[in-house]
């Protein structure tokens, strides 16, 4: 582990590592901002943000405004990147698919499954390298995402509940099943047998899984230029037929970028520190 | 004007517009936070921020962090660009000069004069044209910045007090007569004669003018990389001469970049009202 980059924040740090990623069979960044009483070497909660289509290890770091509260409520913030990266990486045709969109699940074919293995990266490799490296407090791990990391942080949260104690995302990709960019990637990603996708969709895994958590928090704009991507009602339905609770916010006027998620971040954060401290 | 972006922001409006400019001779772009209370019809104080090397219309709004608190205390605010921009503008040998370099002066000598006129853009054509576009608060406009853009803000407002009621800034370049890049954007845009540069040099033009303000607030990080080129001291040296009274925060271990910028933010927009309101 590498660090490369190192800020003060908020009198805590924002910084960039880099690994050498065993899953993902090369280099990989990821951001952590570390409050003070982590810096201090107290053990602090931490919440994994994933990012969505385009975006890399620091752009949440940059344009969602968290640290000023997770350096009051001592979270711990950690943003991998969205993709496997390099020469050596496909690129892919476009940027919904290849560099910059993972999708956080794990390639099952050619081109991509030597290097595309972010739900392993995320929730296995990551996850046990974090834990390893920082002082981060037993049991007290959310997830949370937007877009096309909405999507992964629910599905992960949903696969692995005993490592994501809290969930809830921005304008996530709910039903990836259901999408064109959904169906592009799982097409690509995981191939035609729709049955395999269903493994990796929200909608489908909540039914599965039924309540698993207290609440789960979604805030959706309603001038999202990507709404059909998204099937926030597919989601909402779905929770309901399988008792989990939900609550999906939705608001006038605000559209799928950062300048939204920062109006609502604070509620995300809150959300995740009363979640975690339940 | 025309509007080329608009994004709903806590509750308010974060836009970019396009003009052709009179004094740039060109097209320019600027930026603009309005709170409800702005869109709403209402009067709002209005804050101009003036950014550093290197930097858009848009850098502000997205690292700084600004639009909660200035959402809060319905603070409008204006970020220019930092140069004219286009194919047949100067691009410059370097990022510290030409494009995204201006400076926040007017350009003297070609190559650069036909469009490098920043101080005319600023406190004249784009200051009228806000005023005449959105409902500002009469003799409630401040003006802040950061770094090349410190250097504006500070040089501005003591140029024409009437305009400007209040200033701060983070990590200026308070000396640009004595640090490289003030040497070399000066040189070029203004000639070898040295008695002319000291009339855009904060620290010669707080002498001449005097107390102009109730308070100046400087923030300066201590690790800045850059340190060597903002020279605070004599800025403070010269302040404690005329008798104007400067608030000069240095903070152990933070750098020059926005990390910086947002973890203060809040302090300056809360200084700006204050001062605008008193």
């Amino acid at each position: 582990m590498e660090l490369i980059q190192s800020n003060r924040c908020f009198n805590g740090e924002q910084r960039i590592y880099k690994i050498n990623s065993k899953s993902l069979t090369g280099e990989s960044k990821f951001g952590i901002y570390l409050p003070k009483k982590a810096l201090n070497g107290e053990a602090c909660p931490a919440v994994f943000f994933l990012a969505g289509l385009t975006c890399t290890e620091e752009t949440f770091a940059i344009k969602a405004h968290a640290q000023q509260l997770a350096a009051q409520l001592n979270l711990i913030l950690i943003t991998p990147d969205t993709s496997p990266r390099g020469e050596n990486v496909e690129q892919g045709d476009h940027w919904d698919i290849g560099q910059g969109a993972g999708f956080y699940i794990n390639a099952m074919q050619a081109p991509w499954s030597e290097h595309f293995q972010m739900e392993t990266f995320v929730a296995d490799e990551l996850y046990s390298l974090v834990n390893q490296e920082f002082l981060i407090e037993q049991n007290r791990i959310g997830i949370f995402g937007h877009s096309m990391g909405g999507h992964g942080a629910l599905t992960l949260a949903l696969k692995y509940p005993e490592k994501f104690k809290s969930v809830s995302a921005f304008a996530a990709i709910c039903a990836p099943s259901q999408c064109p960019w959904g169906e592009k990637a799982f097409s690509n990603y995981l191939g035609e047998n729709k049955t395999e996708w269903l493994k990796h969709d929200a909608t489908a895994l909540v039914e599965e899984k039924g309540a698993l958590f207290t609440d789960i928090l979604i805030d959706q704009g309603l001038k999202d230029q990507f709404y059909s991507q998204l099937n926030p009602a597919l989601f909402e339905q779905s929770c309901k037929r399988a008792g989990q609770k939900l609550t999906l916010r939705e608001h006038e006027g605000y559209d799928h970028g950062y300048y939204f998620i920062q109006s609502f971040i604070e509620d995300h954060l809150k959300f995740h520190h009363a979640q975690l401290h339940a």
